[in-house]
């Protein structure tokens, strides 16, 4: 059994062995540049994981764990130009570096290497590989879109927010566990059991990247503390607290989404400051919790046995930065 | 057996019938509004004239049929934000229309429909479908590619730019029938026969489009003439001039390239004076007639009975709009 370590360096090292580097050479530098900023490989050393937990192979999901990461990247290319971002993991974002074209060709590319990728497994597996990544890809580019549409939308419900990150970000953890199952050759519950424990994992992690985003600290964040806040973000917390506030809360509240100049810390620490006295990011840190406890019970319930599921939950401790 | 109207209309008919009218609006309203503006449905037609060419059962085909049209909508999509194209079919281009951002992301959502759709066939042809999809649809992205390099290269040769609209253009065409004949079980001579049928009929449409924006006339051809030489596209004839002008008429041609203001007229009608003097218009017209003859030996070589290729033999006529 690898660890966690151990399938990242595995993921890193096949990743830098694919080279794309072929002609038209513009279509082809940004894919490798973008692969080689990094980042954590979640979803292929997710789907690893799950290949390992079922049957102790990965070579064979090596291919369509890559088709993941790739996907992955796909979409920060697109979303990157859509939300005007200038940097992606500390470098320029690749429509910065080269232009929207490249970006936008550069990802079409991408997405298509993914299912070239996909398509490395057993000719009897792929019919159900293929369904299940066409229904998370197709669910990722839903839930950038509702995550556009929000930024216009003053009433945006708690519910609609889940379902939001469901669709963009949690089903593509939890589909990567699925599609090592599936490549494992786990039981239908067990898959459904993995793909469920994911998705929880994705929604509580999701939730705690917003409430970090507002209450981390720049250096464990990594990011800039109050980002959100400062874009009038539809996070989790603005949501609960634009439902929540009365009276005068609700007017100051109102004055600083609405406000066009403004001190940015004085902003951020006047809108956390209501937060707080709203309850919201208690409220938060609950979700947050439930939503762990309920991936907690969906891993125990899978058929194999508990030492082999270790890693798994080490894996899920570690995205969540807790102990308990 | 239906004829080429006949399976236009199917065509036609069952997408009409497929509404992606569902949430979120904003992402699939451009879809449903770029399927609906029509077209000539050339590429599911020929899937569907291959499919019937080989078995006579044109329904289990209408998916994969359906897939391609999907994905040469989802390339228009992505390619008129690219060119910054106001107009598509006389109606505004998605992108102008909604915006970038919607063009971007509802483009992305068909090529995966179109995946989706490509997955609607039986199990044990998905592989082979699979593979040829994934290799039509990076080649066409190189193809693109190629075409934006073009713009800013004064070099480029006869020989890149037929593998160029080879790429672009081409391949999804020769595809289109290659799915087709698999669908249909073809013999792997007979699906490459068709194939290379494709292709050169791809290759001389393609000759031919370039030809008559130069030297067509505005009511038969649809577009305004003179488009590519007012944007010094490198088409077959601009290359082939720049090769073969000498002295004084490498300076004119040379000087219309780089002229920054000029009177259009002026500019369409010398460049054009220019290429009858060089002889290139000819060379073109050989190069189209040379693929096309070789798209009519190919289809002679497909192995069922003369008469089932008439309504084949018969679109690339139209397709050319000439009758010989």
């Amino acid at each position: 059994m690898l660890d966690i370590n151990q399938l990242q360096d595995y993921v890193n090292n096949e990743l830098s062995q694919i080279s794309f580097h072929k002609e038209p050479v513009k279509l082809y530098e940004p894919i490798d540049y973008s692969l080689a900023m990094g980042g954590k490989r979640i979803r292929p050393v997710l789907c690893l994981m799950a290949a390992q937990l079922f049957d102790g192979d990965i070579k064979k999901s090596l291919y369509p764990a890559l088709a993941l990461e790739v996907f992955h990247n796909f979409t920060l290319l697109h979303d990157d130009i859509m939300d005007n971002a200038e940097v992606r993991r500390n470098q320029p974002a690749v429509h910065k570096k080269w232009s929207s074209n490249a970006a936008i060709l550069s990802g079409d590319a991408m997405l298509i290497k993914a299912y070239q990728f996909l398509s490395i497994c057993n000719n009897d597996q792929l019919p159900e590989l293929f369904a299940l990544f066409n229904e998370l890809a197709i669910g990722v580019c839903e839930g950038q879109q509702y995550d556009m549409d929000f930024e216009t939308r003053m009433d945006v419900t708690a519910d609609e927010y889940i379902e939001m990150i469901r669709l963009k970000t949690a089903i593509l953890l939890a589909g990567s566990l699925k599609v090592g199952a599936l490549l494992a050759k786990a039981s239908k519950e067990d898959a459904e059991c993995i793909y469920e424990f994911g998705l929880n994992i994705g929604l509580s992690f999701q939730l705690q990247d917003d409430y970090l985003d507002c209450f981390g600290d720049t250096k464990n964040f990594g990011k800039k503390i109050g980002g959100d806040i400062l874009a009038n973000k539809k996070t989790y917390l603005l949501i609960n607290a634009l439902e929540l506030a009365q009276g005068e809360e609700k007017i100051e509240l109102e004055r600083w989404l609405s406000a066009v100049t403004y001190n940015e810390q004085e902003k951020i620490n006047s809108v956390k400051e209501l937060f707080v006295k709203l309850k919201v990011d208690e409220l938060s840190q609950l979700k947050m919790k439930e939503y762990y406890q309920k991936a907690m019970e969906n891993i125990q319930r899978v058929n194999v046995e508990n030492k082999a599921k270790d890693e798994l939950i080490r894996f899920a401790q570690n995205l969540m930065k807790r102990n308990n």
